[in-house]
């Protein structure tokens, strides 16, 4: 169903996400290296944080003109800079699109809304398949014109499934799963194939009302305020590093099913923002915290 | 593609929205016309404009077990109290589920978020089609299955085109309109046959940056937030009473594009929030203002 | 330092605040008792907890005229309604002013804030008194010309510092707390005096980071928004129904320092607005919930 | 009354707000020129405007242990660096304290706010007089310890106050001006002798309701949100560059008063936010649009 002609042009570009041990230079020595080369930046931005004494940086150039060849780039890097600077480093290709798969249960809300920026062509990214314990959203698949993959979980056969949805994903080249209301807890295991390459939505604002049932707690506390959370997945239930959040305010003639309702809107736009900001390369991890590149 | 199972559950029950010149006991009488006929409240909000000393109301009752005929609730209302207290009252009856038309023209993202909550069943309401200046949104409207009519509108055939949608309109029993980034203006004429049900998604925080192009003007103002508003259309340009608005922040990074990019989201969710409450008769318009009722 | 003329004008009204158990006709007979006795009504408010059962209203209307004597006003209610209809009720004068004692510790910006509006005339409020655990914000008391009480507070005191401020606050004719940023935890026993009449300010989105240090744990889990919340004090921790809460952005860039300085504005807006409610009446609470009426 | 101790720690630094056309390695050539003077830089953030090809940046470094002499940098930067890149740059130190003039007429919100947080020691300046054209606010002045000088404008005598009140702020020594909530339009000669040195706080979210009575305008044309805006001002009524907005949702229950009695509190937030950007030098303006650096 991909009909509608894309939103975006794409340019020939690379991205350079790097973190390391802040020191004096950093950012001149980078930006040199592009420049003395002839890659011509088209984003930069960097962040230091003072306290932990680490510096951030995310890079954008033009291929086009670079005198040094693609694949070599990587290489040329870490020789002269990365290495002698403890960067830790990564390389995006602007050529590559990345490929995503999508776990869902029963709720169609996040599917619809990601399904539907697929097919308008806003985000540059391939989604070979959905994957899920329900047969539920079958039907929403296939008017998408995506493959869809039953693997009823059940307690006993988790390791199998898990086994077999891996050997899946990895046949179909996949970079990184968006779990869309998907409503089973994914093991340390599977979890450890694709760190920081799993994105999750809660629908609480975490870490308040982690776990089960957040619109039935947030309604007994009383809030004035719900939200929602997307974030990487971590072997540590709704406590990995958080991507985005954002809220709407509630009252006390919110019922849960109210709350419910209100809160579908907030999980389907934040998880839309953190997969958006996930597909740019604009999301670097550390100590369990995302810096987010505007 | 309505292969999902609703959301909602429908209970049979009958709402009264009403407007009237404020004076003591309004409340009062009409609450007991519903007891004293055995008619259970599950909804009852009213509001006193006391500048305007104007008194609006909206009541919701179980039908089940009202001793008056739902037929006749009308006649014995209006008798009995609407008439003498000068009100402007509208009955409706929960089983009575409306009809939408779709209006686009080539942005796909407020279609896609409408026909996704209608798949979805999070609305009682029924889209027999969808109509357009465009082919562009044509395999969309395929895909979900709803009919799609193309009527290219020119300067020169605009008002054979507009008799031509409105016959069509009468002919499908359309109840109200949705202009989901419809790009064109509706005649005079036209709206008058759908007052205060044609509802339209402007992209900025009216009444700033009415017109054309909102987004090349927000960036060039240097606002610091931008916003989306749904409002019903009037013959007056931008300037019908508005039922929702919402904003998010922007800053000098934002380019044109980004501005629109961040609008998409406002606008398909202010629309949607625009089109519940009207769907749910939680709207009174009363000198081109709304009252929205929680 | 009342020197600026009152922004509000007093009219000579009587409230009432009521829940009981929902059944038919409650509105209907609390305004006709209102209706009948000649009370021009200015404001009505009414919730039905449907999943609870519970009624609640606010009904505010106009003294002159009033066919019942002020002061018997709440035996004829309870007698011809509020005990046949198992209600919990509370009737508010407007002609009484009501009395707000303010604890603080070391931190100005809330304090600053109240007293402001109150120098401002913004609310309907005589602050007699203000209690401190510090000398530190004395000046401040002095220049707006309020009593300052110094209770240093040690564990080993505790007791009777709080039966000393306890008779302090009944000479005074104290009728309800603020805790402006006050820093201790005040005993159960304290809090049984003033039964929903405490409100206190923190500096959380809770239930996310109830206790101490809340801006060091959102920056320890890389929350990307931040709030702050009112709600009034029971014996048990930062649990007490809420009243208000709100929230700003933040990112990676923002330290623990930055957070705070963030947080303040938040916090002294957030405990304004509970107050102004608390004053206007317009609260109920029942089940560690709280009814905000608009 | 600065009785307080200040929240902030003061650093000796110096700061440089730069733009000029974009072109490759400006940001390699500043940050070198301080690294190799031994300047250990603390903030960093810059910004290219692509489509009008503007580079931005703010940079602050430590002067302890800087080679260049402190009255000697600006010297040195514009030689070797300034004029050869046709740069517009200011350089700020810590050391120097502003001066800020603040102009109020009959209302006290945000001036009680800004006195708060002068008093609480949240920003480094120094306020050394209050003007207006009331004598309303002047015990709030007094209170607070600040000279108030008194000057009723008229459009008779408009042009002669201007001169006296501008020989004053000569006179004193003042860097920029806040008008909070100051009722009068200055003249085009008065802006002239402070060019993006007097900040405005407009109530209402512009460019909507520029002008007066902004809120009735708001109450009139039914929105659901209002805001307030901080901008620089220009000969243009409302219209100069855009500092801060916010905003805050409202309903068909505000009266104009109740939009005044919300919108205060948004306007002194609003307004404060900008003072403390102002002060911390991570403000610039081009082409009638600011860049603020976070």
């Amino acid at each position: 169903m991909k009909t509608i002609k894309p939103l975006r042009e794409k340019k020939d570009t690379a991205i350079f996400l790097i973190y390391c041990p802040d020191k004096q230079g950093i950012l001149a020595t980078v930006t040199e290296f592009l420049n003395r080369n002839n890659g011509n930046i088209i984003y930069l931005d960097q962040h230091v944080d003072r306290e932990e004494k680490i510096f951030y940086m995310r890079v954008e150039w033009e291929l086009h003109g670079f005198t040094i060849p693609t694949e070599k780039i990587g290489e040329y890097f870490d020789t002269l800079i990365g290495s002698k600077l403890q960067m830790v480093w990564k390389l995006y290709l602007s050529e590559a699109t990345p490929k995503m798969a999508l776990f869902v249960s029963k709720m169609p809300h996040c599917l619809f809304d990601i399904l539907s920026r697929y097919t308008a062509g806003e985000w540059d990214v391939e989604i070979p398949l959905i994957i899920s314990n329900h047969k539920t959203l079958k039907p929403v698949a296939e008017r998408f014109g995506i493959d869809f993959y039953h693997f009823p979980v059940t307690k006993e056969n988790k390791e199998e499934q898990e086994l077999a949805e891996l050997a899946l994903l990895k046949e179909k080249g996949i970079d990184f799963i968006v779990l869309a209301r998907y409503m089973q807890i994914l093991s340390e295991d599977f979890v450890s194939h694709y760190p920081n390459k799993i994105i999750n939505i809660h629908h609480s604002f975490l870490p308040a009302f982690a776990g089960a049932k957040p619109y039935h707690a947030a309604r007994e506390r009383g809030v004035k305020i719900i939200g929602a959370t997307s974030h990487y997945v971590t072997s540590d239930l709704d406590a990995g590093p958080i991507i985005e959040q954002d809220v709407t305010r509630c009252s006390h003639v919110d019922t849960v099913q109210k709350l419910v309702r209100k809160g579908r809107d907030l999980e389907k736009i934040v998880l839309s923002k953190a997969v958006y900001k996930h597909l740019q390369r604009k999301i670097l991890v550390f100590n369990n915290r995302t810096v987010v590149f505007t």
